[in-house]
This record gives C-alpha cells, sequence and structure tokens, in this order.
C-alpha cells in the first residue's frame, strides 16, 4: 500500500490522471455541529426569517465545493456538474449532507467533503456569539461512484 | 441571545466593526482526523521522505487561514500577521492544531478552525487512495484572547 | 480635469496612498434589476420558503464586496469593517442598496457599486430560467463620507 | 412557471446539468456607462496615450468572464473557449458589449453580462476622481444560441 | 507575422479556440535561482528536516499551476489533469524543471512556466531573510507536445 | 545564518510579526524578458494600436501585485498602498521595473518580484505565437526601505 500523491523524487504532485476515461461521478459526504440546545433554537427561530443560518451556510458550502481545487494542493481542477447541500437539525447538532456530481477524470469526494466542511464552518461563523464551545465533527464519505475504483458504500451506512 | 450576523430586515450582513479598537488579538483550534493505523504508519513512512503528507498539509492550512474571508461570507478581511500550525500523530489519529495572530478589530477564531479544517481535508485528500473510511472531526475553539469579550478557554482544557 | 490611475509613462497604476491618514469612510451605491411582474411573483413566492432568490443574492453582494480588488484592477485592496444589502421589491423591479464602511486610506465607493452588481448578477441568474429579459441597471454611487474629497450626495437623492 | 435554482427543500443549489450534452454555446450580452460629456472626451484623449481608460476596462472584463463561477453562488465552472470585448464611445456615454463561448453543458449568458459588467466598474473606478456621478446601465442579454432552450434573440434587437 | 490575441478593433482579447480538437499536452518548462553558496547549504540542511523550502516550493508551484488562467489575463481556464515538479540542487542555484499536462483545446505552456516562476518566487521568499542577492532567471519553455502548432523542442536541448 | 520560515518542530509557518511597528516600506524589483528583436517589432507596433502588449502586462502586473499572498504560502497579506509598473524596450528585451509601497508591518519585496514576474509571464503569453524561444530573467531585488533591516541597495545599482 503506498500513496500515490508522490512523484520519482519522493516529493507531492498532482498525479497523472490524463489518459484516465471521462466517466460519470457522483460523491456524497456527511458532517455535524454539535451545539447547545439553545443555539438550536436560534437557529430555528431565524429560519423563520428571511435570511436565516443555514441559507447562508448552503450558498458557502455550494462555492466552497467549486473552490476544492483551490485550496486543497493536489486536488485536480473539475467542472462539477451539480452540488447540493441538506441540513437535518436535530436537538443538538445540525447533519449536513453534501452531493457532487460531474463528467471527468477524477471522482469528487473532496468536493463532497469540502462542500460539507465549509458549510460548517459558516454556521460555526453565524452562531460563535452566543456559543463558542460547538463542534464540528464526523466529517466522512458516505457514497461514492464511477471510476475505476468502483462503488464505494461506508460500512456504517450498509449496515446502520 | 440572539444572533449579531442579521440586518434590521433580517437578512445576513457583515456585522460592522468600524468604531473597535485594534487589539492584538490570538486564537488557537484544533481537530483530528482519525483513520487506520497501518494509514499513520504510510504517513510516518512518507515523512522520512523529502515530500511528506504532513508538508503539504502544513502549506495547505497556512494557505487556508489566509483564504478564510474569501470562503466563509460575513467573515471580515483580516490581515494575519502569524500563522502555525501543528500535527501530532498518534496511532490511529493525527492531531491538529493551528494557532492565528492578528493586530486589529475582529478575532481570528474563523481563520484557526479553517486552518485546522484545511489541513485535514489535505491530508484526506493525500491518503484517500488507500483509506477511504477516514473521518474528520472534533474542529473546536481551544483559546482566543483580545477584544472586547475577553479570554475565552474552552472548559475540557481548564479541567482536562 | 485629469487622471488620476495614469503613471508618468501613461500607464495605468495603483495610485499611490501611502501618505493619506486612515479615516473613516462609508459608501452607499444603488441599483436595480428591471423583470416582468410574473417574475417578481416568483421571488416574493421564493421568499416564503427557506431559501429564496434574494437570500442569495444578499450573501453573494457581500461575498462580492470583498472580491472587489480583486476584480477591479487599480482597486487598492481594503479592510471593510462592514458590508450591508437591502433589497426592496416592487413590482417591476428590485432596487439593490448597498452599504459599505472602512477605517481606511481610500474610500469604498467600488466596493459598494460592485456588491449592488454582484446582487444584480445574482438574481439574474436565479431567474433567467424563467426570464431572460431582465435588464440590470441605474448602478450609481448615492453618497460617500471621509476622505479628503468631503461629502458626496448624489443630487437627485437631495432633490428627490 | 418555477425556479430551476431549488432543491427539494425549497434551498437554492447548483442545478444539476451532468448528463447534458456538450453543445457549443454563444452568448452576447449589452450593457452601458452613461457619463459628462467631459468625462467622454478626457477618455478618448487617454486612448491617444498608451494606457488608456478602455485598454484597463478591457482586459478586467475578460479575466471578470473567468471569474463568473466564483463570483455568482449557482453558476457552474465552464471552460471559456472565446472571450471577446468591444467599446463604442458617444458623446455621453459608452456602449459595452461582451460575447463568451464554450463547448459545454451550460449557456455563458451569465459569463456575457459579467464580462459587461466588470467592464462598466473598472471604467467608474478609472474615472470617478473626476465624474462621480456616471450610471452603468441596460446590462441585458442580447443573444444566445446553443442547449435545449435554442436560440434567443432580444425583442429590441429583431424590431431595432 | 501578427499577434494573435486582438481583436478586430486591435484590442486584446482571449483567442476563440471553440472549434479546435481536444488533444493531449504536455509543456516542460525550466528556470533557475542563483543564490550565495551559503544559501543553498541552508536549503541542503532544511532538507533534513520535515518541513524543507523545497517542500514548500513544490507545493506552490503546483498551486500556481492551478491558477494560470486567474493570473495571466488572456488564458483559456484548462482542466490539469498532471502536474510535476523536480529541483536540480547545484552549487550556486537550484534548477527548476515544472512539466504539465492537459487533454484539452489549448496548450499548457503558461501553465508550466508559470508553476516553475512561482516555484522560484516561493523559494525566493523563503531565503530572503538569509540572502537579498538572489537571481530568478533563465524560464524558458523546453519542450511542447499536442495540438496544431506540433512538437516544439528548444534547441539548445536538442544541441546540448 | 538560519531560516525564519520554520517553527519549533523544523515545518514551515507564516513568522509572527504582530509586534512589529507599522512603518512606511518600499520595495522595487527589476527584471527582463529577452527575445527575437522581430517580436519587438511586433510589440513596439502593437503599441500604436490601442490594445497593446504593454498594456495587459501592465495591468497583470499590478493585479498579481495584489495576488501575492494569495500565491506564496507563506507572505503575510498586505494592505498595498501603490504599485507601478514601468517597461524599457530594448532590441532584444525588454527591461521591467517593479515599483510596491505599503504602511505595515512587513516588506513588500516579494509584491515587487511578483508583479514583475507576472508582467513578464503576460508579455511570454501575448508573444508565444510568434516567438516560443523567449526566455524570462533577472529577477532580482533592486532596493527596499523600510522596516528593522533598513535599507538594502543592489551592489550592481551602487556601482554600475
Amino acid at each position: 500500500m503506498s500513496f500515490t500523491h508522490f512523484n520519482e523524487n519522493g516529493r507531492a504532485y498532482m498525479v497523472e490522471v490524463t489518459d484516465k476515461a471521462d466517466t460519470y461521478r457522483v460523491a456524497v459526504a456527511r458532517g455535524e455541529i454539535v451545539m447547545k440546545p439553545s443555539t438550536i433554537d436560534a437557529i430555528r427561530n431565524s429560519g423563520i426569517k428571511k435570511g436565516d443560518v443555514l441559507s447562508v451556510a448552503q450558498v458557502a458550502g455550494i462555492m466552497g465545493a467549486k473552490k476544492t481545487s483551490d485550496v486543497i494542493p493536489m486536488c485536480h481542477p473539475l467542472m462539477l456538474t451539480g452540488v447540493n447541500l441538506n441540513f437535518e437539525v436535530l436537538t443538538d447538532r445540525i447533519i449536513i449532507e453534501g452531493t457532487v456530481k460531474t463528467h471527468g477524470k477524477t471522482g469528487v469526494e473532496m468536493e463532497a467533503i469540502t462542500a460539507v466542511s465549509v458549510a460548517g464552518l459558516t454556521i460555526y461563523d453565524m452562531c460563535k456569539a452566543i456559543d463558542k464551545d460547538m463542534v464540528i465533527g464526523s466529517i466522512r464519505l458516505i457514497e461514492k461512484t464511477g471510476g475505476k475504483s468502483g462503488h464505494y458504500i461506508r460500512q456504517e451506512e450498509v449496515n446502520g
């Protein structure tokens, strides 16, 4: 088992994918931000108004997906053909799920987990004046299709 | 308890800090990426070579701190005067700690947790070919000084 | 009357402001996007739901203000200390007003009119599937305070 | 008539175009910046020198077209294959026309009107020291070809 | 012999490549940074430690290649499918070689020489506290394949 | 003699300058692009027309100076207060000189040499269709004032 991201001199490089076929690719990632129930209540109330916390996080996460290859050094630039984000608001946390699609030579896992991360960071930013103890976590790949490595489904999802 | 990030029409805006004093500000954030012990071994081995995984994550995290106001919608642009990142490699995870400093009108919490997040995402990217089950988590503010809201130290750190 | 943006060789340059004093500066700009009344109705209806057109435009406009010196070649980078956007929805158009503040060496007119422009472009993008005839216009500076050139109020606002 | 930019939860998302065919696409947009005749004269004079106002606006507009998907939240990234800008200098205004081409899955209307907008903003920036009353306006799509929605020609252009 | 980068009005534009075929394209560029032998020694010593000067330059150069169309006004955006950088450390200079690949409508010369330039600038930045006399130079295209203009090999390479 | 850009673990970091005084700082850099005399002639001829090669390089170099901290990993963000670029066209090369000013905590050497580099890359891009043998070189710091390290003047300039 060895890394693919290093060249013949042991230095990092952008892996060559020139010869890979263009295929349809989808990745789903999930994460969460844990907070005080009173902060959850404040977010729910903001949602009644026009400019709610989650709308801002939604926009930030989608724009974040498009910035992935600018932020992650060895990521290939990709023409994203679809980005979606959904939030599930529980009593002490918000579950963030991001789905990214493309038709290209490499997968979109990084785009999906970057979208989820940026959405989490934005919720943190919008709420930090009332709750500094929030924790962003459980950011992980859930499912991935397309490309030579085949279909990946996270085990917890199969069992759970 | 109410949000500061909404204007008189209930829409999100960049909070006005024009009249706040410029003070020295420091923020420390921490997070982790959990992975298979064999992936940890591969990272340790890469560190012997010239271009190790953590060097790339180091550079990405520092550049990520500088991109914070470009990525997080309501963040103020800030002239960062210092960014540092440290990694602690354990048997099944890497602890990432980021410290950001400035002399300005708003705090640098978001810059610190963004640096930690981007470093975590970069480790994920560099290792995903050999381990798709990694989880990025526990991203949180540890300490914050400067500004009117005073000194914040996360409780776990005081007790733990 | 001569341009300030040209150097001794007649080429464009970023005007030197090194010796100018840091003062509080505010700029207000306004613009509008004219559209079919039925498109206005669709936007009003989207506002009832969580992710309305104007929320996305709000976020885009605020982020756009922060990108001004990256997009406009001779603009100085500035540490914005406040950005606000408001929309007034009329029967056949939406009035967009942007206010930007800083404490610095140059004014924030360009940031305010860029915020208004980007918000207008975003509304266009969100609505173009149902109305291709929209027109973005009347983008202008309304008021400007701070700096040596003094207080500017657009005449129409004084009279109107 | 309903918006395409909202997902099943009523939140904004990047519309999925993964299955759309790659076709040749062209969009033409037009706009104008109205100013005092004396400002027009100053611009004409600057054009005699090496670094004229419109050269800077030309470069800014072309670079602006490439930033469209970074600035407009729900825009798809696209590989632009041609961007052109032309200016017509009249006695009290400058007409700006932008043409953008690509071979891809979505249209380039937003790129064309963003190019025109950024060129207008740049002219404003270069001239604002001598004329603060300028107005940027009439930014609109003139023509669009390629894609399933077919050929669009603005009515005024057909009649006028 | 005439420039391709000017439109019918003599203004710069992004050359239209819409109708060009997608082909595999490779470009190799080379450059160097000349410095005091004692600075070379300091760099060699830094290489023994975890975060050496050349690792940072490696990451910067690869990220720089991806920024090419954002930095160079008339460059087409391209989906890079491979970026590699190698350094050869001599007694008084470091030779930097960059290779960029894509499958697209235009060549990647600019991406290769931009990668080399950014790597050189980064080495300069990391070393400038101990050596302000460094010189970055000899940045040039070495080889280029793909596209209608055929195979280019720099003469010095053929003879030397 | 040791590097300042490494932290206590031997990893690269953004040097802390929080406690440094804000002072006026100027840096001048110079570089050149060598080309065939016939390419020089073509550039001179383009200068007669409205959108000449050097106007585009001028704009690109100034915008490049503003991107320095985004492109060079360990560079501090700085509020540039003046950027100027001048070209001297000789028979077989163009000399590029860049001057950058700020009032801040760190110097602007990197901004000046980045401006010169980006201008050189842009000239290369505009001329590469007619001359692939151009070489960008001699990029170096000429003078630097402000800050604790005092006044630097390159020796060749003193002697030459």
